[in-house]
């Protein structure tokens, strides 16, 4: 309870214990959301992603400024991608939004991309859901967009931006399908480079042949995130995206889509962790079995779940 | 009937045509993968990963050569990273490899770890067992180790070849804990550059820190990859390392664990698919009352789960 009021009331300390407790999958996290529910979805939660390098980082950090010169609370979620070989390059990224961490209406949290299949985007969800409840009135997801996961969080983000820079080599045909389609805002960043111009283009010219009436037509923005140009414009387009999206009902239906895929994350994690653990002696002795050649995996898959017992003749 | 003759004669169009169909998901290749377990477990299978720009490539390639002149048949999967946003430097590592798929006893397929969550692993496993019962007598599975998923797939590989360069900053320590665990080898690549002694005394402190007494010391070798050097020596301690291995049991027991996490998977997926399916219209119900707060997705997944219909009390 204690903790709960503390989080309603912004306290930092008890939004990062909550989160930590979040990634370690730790038994009392449900009842805490659980009482934090009601409370929230009044943020608006903002995805910004785009290719490593592309400035990702500078524009957040630039971005969240803007919402505090409004006096807006601002959470920052930034999924860094668990590589078991990287580690510099990243980090950077996060030492730079390092000075916003001394203002008292920013909170940033780093989160991992490791742990279970399906974690990331539940850790994530719930970590967004305790931000909102704390009253951020705008939540900031980063993500490299290094794989599908990143992208299937962003994409459910209120709002996605993605940014791209210009020189990426063969430009928007290397962005592969999907991606171009979830994004709400387009930035191109470091806009003062050769070929700026021609990104525009190609972006819009994407745009054009695959329009789809069911969405609101991206805005291009261009800025210079080191030198925070374009910044400005960023911040008003979202808040005319959002408008937009509100009045549209839009953003209803992301929303209803974002719950949607919550509660099956949720159905499949608690359901296969009651079914794999009263498995476990079966899948021991099917093993051995498949070691032997008596039995294929797929059979021995459904004859566990089927609660087979014998032997299955093998053709 | 036929397909499976073909691939039982290495026949390297059945081959491609049935891992397709393995991506796809296709309904029929649980029949086609049934017929061709009891061929399986013949080849020997050699994980390499290590981060961008070790060098692996090329490694894979001077190794399938070696293979080669011993008349050995091989297979190789390289697993590329589901960025939606590179493209480039990944697709230039399958091109220098292309001139291997003009030889008849080399068979080359490039994955992607797009897919649902744990398809990575499931195709992966199921197209290395196509090779296997084709009569590969090595599979070689590349990865560039981007995310847990391929460490997971590398893992279970028979042998694990993990390549390092120098240069890489902190080296060793910049290796996250549980990369060092899971080789069986240690390459250092692109010996020839500063660092590389270095790297090796890092590499032999880590692995005399770490002792286990149930594994086999891993050796490190020496290579240039990209003229050659090394590869004939690595070849000689990948076959020791599997006998000793097979020698010493260790063989069975990963390849046990293997069968088991695989059947775990399998056990997982087609369970989640029945489930899924037949929740489909609580799990919109329940997601409107999430949506209205009337209850939070935990409590509503039990629900779900535990067949009630009712609403529940939110405190």
């Amino acid at each position: 309870m204690d903790m709960v009021q503390k989080i309603l009331k912004g306290d930092k300390r008890s939004i990062a214990r909550l989160i930590t407790l979040i990634e370690n999958q730790a038994e009392e996290v449900r009842e805490l959301l659980k009482q934090l529910h009601k409370f929230t979805g009044k943020a608006i939660t903002i995805g910004i992603t785009g290719p490593p390098g592309a400035g990702k980082s500078s524009i957040v950090n630039f971005l969240a400024k803007k919402f505090r010169e409004d006096n807006k609370k601002v959470g920052i979620i930034a999924i860094d991608p668990t590589s078991p070989f990287t580690g510099g390059a990243i980090l950077g990224d996060r030492i730079r939004m390092q000075d916003l961490t001394l203002d008292e209406g920013i909170y940033i949290r780093s989160m991992g991309s490791r742990g279970a299949l399906g974690g990331l985007s539940r850790a994530s969800y719930d970590a967004v859901k305790v931000l909102d409840a704390a009253g951020m009135d705008y939540i900031i997801i980063e993500t490299v967009g290094v794989g599908q996961s990143e992208v299937d969080i962003i994409k459910l983000a209120d709002i996605v931006v993605l940014v791209l820079i210009p020189g990426m080599g063969d430009e928007v045909q290397a962005i592969k399908a999907g991606v171009m389609e979830i994004a709400d805002i387009f930035v191109v960043n470091k806009s003062d480079l050769d070929g700026a111009d021609r990104l525009i283009t190609e972006i819009q010219l994407n745009l054009d042949l695959n329009q789809d009436k069911n969405r609101i037509k991206p805005p291009i923005i261009k800025t210079v995130a080191t030198a925070g140009e374009g910044i400005a414009e960023l911040n008003i387009t979202i808040k005319d995206i959002h408008k937009r999206l509100h009045d549209s009902g839009l953003l209803q239906i992301k929303r209803k889509a974002r719950i949607c895929q919550e509660l099956q994350e949720l159905i499949r994690e608690i359901h296969i962790k009651q079914i794999v653990s009263s498995f476990e002696a079966k899948i021991d002795i099917f093993t051995e079995k498949i070691l032997k050649k008596e039995i294929d995996p797929y059979t021995a898959a459904l004859a566990i779940l089927n609660n087979k017992n014998g032997y299955i003749s093998i053709d």
